[in-house]
């Protein structure tokens, strides 16, 4: 992508809502189980500060560095010091100006809030199926973090070329406020908001209560809300105040 | 479960449904990246003869293998030589009557199966998203392998209870037509199919058509139809040959 265009990479974003929602209907078709967020509980010999959970994530991006998905802008690691890839990875130009992709990495606070999500979308309780549940945890987490990193960069991106002036002076300024404010389109959120909703409604209005755990579109439409559009803004101002141009 | 019940058994492997929809729909966001199934065009360092379909199944087995996935009686790996668990895996007792799961182990073919389904649901081309495609191949695989040998074990374990003596009498004539006749349900067969279909084709039927590929329900029907239930019932066979009071 050598010149991002707005509405492609929000269709990309668009495009990404099924992928967050088919996930988190997966992770709810499990309980809670609390075991699995609980150091020391994971079973697994030698890890005693860490969940399995903790274990899971770990272990998977252990694997994923070394096929190379962190050389993805938009695939920020939730940890530090992991392996170098094994592969060779070929991207297209992204049209990002900016030199440390880790400079807008919002891994940590993803983490934490997502967290917060799981007992609003699982029954409480424990079945068991703990190995289930902390693998759909990672993917879950992981579509959440894409569409996050991804909006922070290309939507940043594509609003600073169609006004470079403006932007610049707000960096310039170190106005935080002003420039949040400047990449807040209420319109758009709303949009997103209705269309998450109705989403998740319209992909569980059939199934058959019986046999699968429905979630509350409330609860990811106040996920969405509170912490997707926020987190990705703030994702923006980072990536302004560190494009390369403007430092 | 301490004795299978053909309905809890049922309802279960209904539930599954969504889940290898939800996986199909996520994988068919790419396109077919022909190079990811090809060996050596891996880009990984040293893996001339695997492709990085196969090397990303391989890794993921691996790591699954240390988290304990496959001391569940439905979880059969596409792998031999795996490392044993690190974690302790406490299960419930399974009710099977099986000294060893990877009598029923039937991924090699569901592998191959698999593999022929990715070019009628993914677009034809080459998009560069190789790392996106094989990571939903491996999600979507694992779902499909599970509900197969979960049917596979749990469905004939209960149907061996519902007359032990006839399926006792079939196993003795090791007549395999016979005793998979006997297993067979058409009319519950038509209902998963047409529940099938309509679930593929209500999940995509209010979906943006410019920001997500939809997969065709006739494609799914058809998987399920020739692959996913034969299949069920080939190891519902050799659950039977290997059930231990048969032998």
């Amino acid at each position: 992508m050598c010149a991002p265009d707005l509405a492609v990479i929000a269709a990309h974003l668009e495009g990404l809502e099924e992928t967050i929602i088919s996930k988190l209907i997966d992770r709810a078709q499990f309980k809670i189980n609390h075991a699995v967020y609980t150091a020391g509980r994971s079973g697994m010999a030698g890890a005693d500060e860490e969940s399995l959970f903790d274990l899971r994530l770990r272990y998977t991006e252990e694997m994923d560095a070394l096929f190379g998905r962190f050389c993805v802008p938009e695939e920020r690691p939730f940890h530090t010091a992991l392996p170098k890839p094994r592969r060779i990875v070929t991207l297209p130009p992204s049209g990002l100006k900016i030199a440390e992709y880790g400079a807008v990495s919002l891994t940590a606070e993803i983490r934490r809030r997502y967290l917060e999500l799981v007992p609003r979308i699982c029954e409480e309780g424990d079945d068991g199926q703990y190995g289930s549940s902390v693998e759909h945890d990672v993917y879950a987490l992981q579509a959440i973090s894409r569409r996050i990193h991804y909006g922070a960069l290309y939507v940043a991106e594509a609003k600073y070329r169609s006004d470079p002036e403006r932007y610049r002076d707000l960096v310039a300024r170190r106005d935080t406020r002003a420039l949040t404010d400047a990449l807040t389109r209420r319109e758009v959120e709303e949009r997103i908001l209705d269309r998450v909703r109705h989403k998740v409604a319209y992909l569980q209005a059939e199934v058959n209560r019986r046999v699968r755990n429905v979630i509350d579109p409330e609860a990811v439409l106040t996920f969405y809300r509170d912490h997707v559009i926020p987190l990705t803004k703030e994702g923006e101002v980072r990536y302004l105040f560190h494009r390369e141009e403007n430092r």
